[in-house]
């Protein structure tokens, strides 16, 4: 068995345009302050890290590592969720993604796509470059608008939309597989990866690629009404990150899972602050430990009600608090009392 | 307290090109022979019912009335649930639906939208001609892809589809409330009208419009795990026609809610046979007797797993046993023992 | 082990002026064409039973017992649930209560109580006569009102309450046990003796009294939301009676247990015909086959919503059902597969 | 959305003979010391305020609001609990209640509620003076005996004591309306306003009186087994005070809600220090925050076991990691991560 | 999909000394009247079935065949379940098993396994030569004592136990193969097949051996509490057999689920008749249709409190209720109403 | 009421080879060092104490008393777990429990059953010379490998069990007695007194001998599934020690209570840190306080998963935040508020 490390947080939900949250130092001495050990970076913000240069100057991440490091921080992994979301994009989302992209190539769904397959093997070898062993992103989403039934889908549609969206990752997979990094796709609605079905389907379609891993967020299960215990049960051997996120479902004789069109606050399924919500860390946590978890316990911070920074110094004792410090001795040894 | 009207059967997933479900004499005889007492009719197969006709010619319409009476049968509602779709289709369901529509208007979602139009009125003057007080259709939708908040939606898109949606509604109210006729909308998923938080969104645009009602169905629920009951306690006044449809959800560390685009069969959430799923339709009866429902209990039939005739002959006695003969003394009056 | 006696029907919720419900042959007739083996006889209008002339005349006994066998029937037990309401009424029921009472003594507590008394003491006469062991009744109360401990109650006053009630009830007792007759108190809100703590205290005030017993009526503690299974498992030696009567308690964000001084359908606890309610019978009968419990299992028969005629009709087939024929093998003995 | 008030502390059952409980300045020292911000002052105790000077003049108001500043803490609201009691009595209590009037209108229940009114009103103008906005206290009683339909109530007599329980508070309300303050009864068993419903047949009766509101208890509504978080669904826009009191519901095979005339340790339903009992404090805050409450949260005590200086200790640190400090940007701005 | 066969009964429970029970003819006659559809004969009692004759006669089978024929009834499975108890045995049970093996053999350990396992073989042939696919049996147990890891094992018992225990079926589950049959394992408390954890200890030790298979029966499930839905979803692959057998475990505050040495009517867990139990098998049957289970559903009986005859007149039209006839076209081709 | 002694923590599990786990000095400041308050110190060790001597010699208790006095310690009790389990042992577990005897009767079972009723003996002399007043020890078991009721139980096997088992103890209690400690029998799977009905039928079997009584330690309870609350109301007063350990029962589809032969931390039922599993600590304590337990809550540690120095330190300030200082005013006194 092995202590998970932690805890780290991600930076996406805190960076801004008012200090410390607007430079990788000054958020770093935050985050230190408040008892954090590593860092998730986003890597769409040069302000944080600067991608191309990190996937080729060995000098440039030796920098970035070396000033966290007298901090007290390590980088748990980078991000690109928003690259990853542009590879696959349905028509109907064009617009509301188009943001997402480099402004050079908003509006230009190809370009878009190509670019954001650029980004993510860049990613690859940033994360070589930094020490890093796992990637976080998403896979994006073809099919989406289709996950209910109605209108019936026509034959073989979700299987081509599948076949295509593993065409475009199996590049991708394999150059981060020539970086020794592994890809963990957060597992989210609105991605065609969005629970264990689907990664078993693009599983299968990339011939079980050894990178193609998992970035566990119970709190998307909960949202879906998932079992994200069993989930760990099934998937621990693909689990290569996890954030650390809470949330609530709790439906009404209004609204259930699909919100009825609401705001966060208003909808039955809603993000909290850690230790506000329903997930059971508790058996996450030592799921964690029985299935020898190699890596971080990062925050994701999002509440419908709490102040950000109060949820971020919450987070840090809270996520301290589950981890468990295996034990090193068999324990039937010892059962000799009552 | 009245005594709900039962049971009777919507004949939309029995109709076949096999006798008896070709034609509506035959599928009549059947149903009546299985103890039904009233039928849902579609209107889009003028095997069953020529709309157009019936919505000019009283003679029409007593002749139908008359056949069904003399096998003990009665109209519950007329159906334009296909044709409701086609009042709002969003883009990305254009091909999916088409297929609804006439042939003359396919490919063309303009003429579509006017045809369904032109439809639903036609139902309005054949439920009058009918002797009919609801009317059972859906509302179509123009924000579903957007139901959860991922991409983030713009601000104002939701509240403009709905004005959208409410002013192509509102002249078919009108009809429906010139003819007398309660139109009754089955809140259902991929429907921009699929929860109660939705219903109040449209009927806020409508002006609490009179003939704005709802088509219960307690399946489409337990599939978004809305509470069943506690709507009827919030909307029993609107609601005015009810299908009687069972479903079970059963999550796993597999697949939620969304399904991962698996076939019914497969899905946590499906539709099954009456008693078979964990709708507890004993609640169900008990409420529509303290509301004083209006209407009638429609078996609607789809089921993963059990042979539709098998669903269809017990569908009937299960209705009918849960129908609650409502008593006509107080209660109070009595109550003078242990 | 020993077979539960039934489907018998208490009488008091059906009788009226209209036939068959307006004298003990006709009523009897009914009972029985709906499938009643057993009558549980109020004892307060002599159209079904004449109390006093019971108590006197064997003739008169053997005359009623006969009528019932020719029918099929017989007594479970006599109920003086009225009369013995009567034995102890705080005054703030005074008014409420005292058209139970025979009209000579209305108006006039402590005459009204001495006939209470005695009307107790004649049904135990009357019950030996007609061959019965049992007779249902209820305790009355004299501290009802402070049930709750808002105001405080004074020091002693529940005490002084129970010894007074022991006090006079100890000598029906007495003449009950001369007669050889079980006195069955229903446990019911409103009855000193409205759970398994006050009938202990009544109990250790008559000296664990031989005749002081129960009947056994789920609906009751469904409504106060005590263990009607556990109460059982303490308390089974005691029961000699027992209502069938279903009920549920379903408490929303307006009303809970005391039910807001609403009308019985719109409290969340309200009795139901069999099968209606929440009370889980399969468990019921099987304690009861466990515990050996030697009398009848008696319809009692109040509901919110459904027709007094429906219920009293699917009654009899639901205790039928439930009734467990017991086995006469031991179980070990063919414990032989798998 | 808006930060709640917090921790306050109610003082009535702290209250003593022996220091610090004997002076609001001890007292106030005391609470201050654990960390209280706020105190809620019961007004039958001139020790800690005298109600008709306080009505009166400004000077004292003044007075008492500088000593309490400069110890940290404010005045939450006023509490007219046991005079508000007195305003309706029904007889059965008379004795009872009878001591919480002033010595001189003992036993003459005519002149003591006239007292109680003018307590109330003396109320209004003294939490006027002292700048508050709201005032806690009880409705008092006229039908709690008959909450149970058993013995049957005669038609009407809710109706005629509602209107009258009206008539004598509509008065009140006047006068706490001039004054600018909210009355909020606390929604309590034992009294006429003992649960939604009661609320709603009351404000009826005082056309939708803007005054008439709602003191908040969660314990009272575990006790009776009402859904306390649907009811601040409901009712969240009448709610202007809270206690934050925990209390268990345990019920058994021998006794349930009515406690079997045990004493507070034994019965099912009792009082419990914060953190002891079952109320989710967790959602109650989100929804305080959700509904934008704009009052206090006051500890209220009771516990049937622990000790009540322990009890008050650990009820500061437990409101304070309750509240939230609510966020000050939309939550959708920023869900652009995982 | 396949309909699953039924309804079928077990013989096990019903032989006896008295007719009909004491022959195949006249207990054929009485399954046949009750319903039943198959027969699931013992190979222990000649009367029933002479095994070695069956083995090596194709015309006795022949025989025996017709005669059920012209009843109506099929054989869905021979039972070696006691012959198969006694491939292993730990000392500890020697003497409390050696009744169910062949006089010649009792009392000599090492003879009665050679018996034992010569029995299983006939029994392959038996059912070759009566056309069946799959046979029910038990494991036996090495290991059982010590399923609780207190005294603390010592390292390797486990493993050198299953280890053997594989040593011994495997040429019969040889022989099985040759004569093309299922050897469906019972897995069942006592047995070292007693969950899916040992069922997988085992297939590891015969190399996923095709013919080792597994009898479910979900009343042993309930009575330790494993989840027995979720073990068809892991091992329906593997899942031959089916007894139709309730059960209920009822837990309280003297005992658990080791039952504290009591008799089976007094054990918190015990065996129920169809439908007076906990299992739900609406979900099991609706499983087995998902799975295409090829088997039969056989009543397996034993009741701690119902009368057998009883028991057996009820399972035959509550397994009958329960069959899903399985639906033969696809139900996405007429999901096109509401 | 009392308020529970504590926190107290039992030695067995931490005694090893290395400091400061290996003398009595030296383990009890490690102990002290982390907030407890009490040693439950195993016999078996001289390291600890060497029950021989303190038998016999005051001088030798009391020098052990004062050294721990000093350090701020007491004993809680002595226990001989190990002796009391060699009481009565099933030759079935002969070999396995044989370690736990003094090296000079091992492998002859009846001078170990000698020897461990002669260490129970000093045990009772050692806890008089120690001021003790409980004593913590196993029954042993004879009957174990028949908990289930497969095979076949013959008739009288557990009376006798229970007769002889009784033999042998009452000796022990009656020595006990004379040096006026009670015994605490730990109720544990494995041994014959394992739950409440075993426990009364030793107890009818040492016609209610007063010293023989109950170590309370819940964990045992879960992992039967016992309700061990409902225990403490039933049992408390028989209830002298209590060992405060966690754990969790989380059955799945592969195995149950059983546990396949899997180790402790693959099984669903298995021992967690305090705080980490499932036992409702805060319901135990106030049943503790409501029935005034008058000894000490002992940390028995053993977890699956969590560092055992990180166990003992967390679980000091678990237990004295679970104690409940015991009001000292009666409740009713102060209910004067709302």
């Amino acid at each position: 068995m092995r202590t998970i490390k932690g805890p780290g947080i991600f930076l996406a939900q805190f960076i801004g345009d008012d200090a410390p949250f607007n430079s990788l130092d000054a958020i770093a001495d935050w985050a230190s302050s408040l008892g954090y050990k590593g860092l998730q970076i986003p890597t769409n913000d040069p302000r944080f890290i600067d991608l191309a240069t990190a996937a080729q100057s060995q000098g440039y991440c030796d920098e970035i590592l070396g000033k966290l490091r007298d901090k007290g921080l390590s980088i748990t992994e980078l991000s690109t969720h928003l690259q990853g979301q542009l590879v696959a994009v349905h028509p109907a989302y064009d617009t509301l993604f188009d943001g997402f992209a480099a402004p050079e190539v908003r509006g230009r769904p190809d370009a878009r796509q190509e670019w954001a397959i650029k980004q993510l093997k860049l990613a690859a070898q940033a994360s070589r470059r930094l020490g890093l062993t796992a990637h976080a992103t998403f896979s994006g989403s073809l099919a989406w608008p289709y996950f209910y039934p109605w209108p019936q889908r026509p034959a073989g549609m979700i299987e081509e939309a599948f076949d295509e969206l593993a065409r475009r990752w199996r590049p991708i997979l394999d150059t981060f597989d020539e970086n020794g990094v592994d890809l963990s796709f957060e597992i989210h609605p609105g991605e065609d990866l969005h629970d264990g079905a689907t990664f078993e389907m693009f599983l299968d379609r990339v011939d079980q690629h050894p990178r193609a891993n998992i970035l566990y967020d119970p709190s998307h299960f909960v949202l879906q009404q998932l079992d994200y215990l069993a989930f760990l049960d099934i998937y621990h051997a693909r689990v290569k990150s996890f954030h650390v996120k809470d949330a609530e479902f709790r439906p009404s004789g209004r609204t259930g899972v699909y919100g009825g069109y609401q705001s966060w606050v208003d909808r039955p399924g809603r993000f909290r602050s850690l230790g506000d919500g329903q997930v059971d860390f508790g058996q996450i946590f030592s799921k964690m430990a029985q299935y020898d978890f190699p890596g971080w316990a990062v925050l994701e911070w999002e509440c419908a009600l709490k102040h950000p920074e109060q949820g971020a110094s919450e987070g840090a004792p809270f996520i301290a608090r589950h981890i468990i410090p295996v034990t090193n001795r068999a324990f039937d040894d010892f059962a000799k009392g009552g």
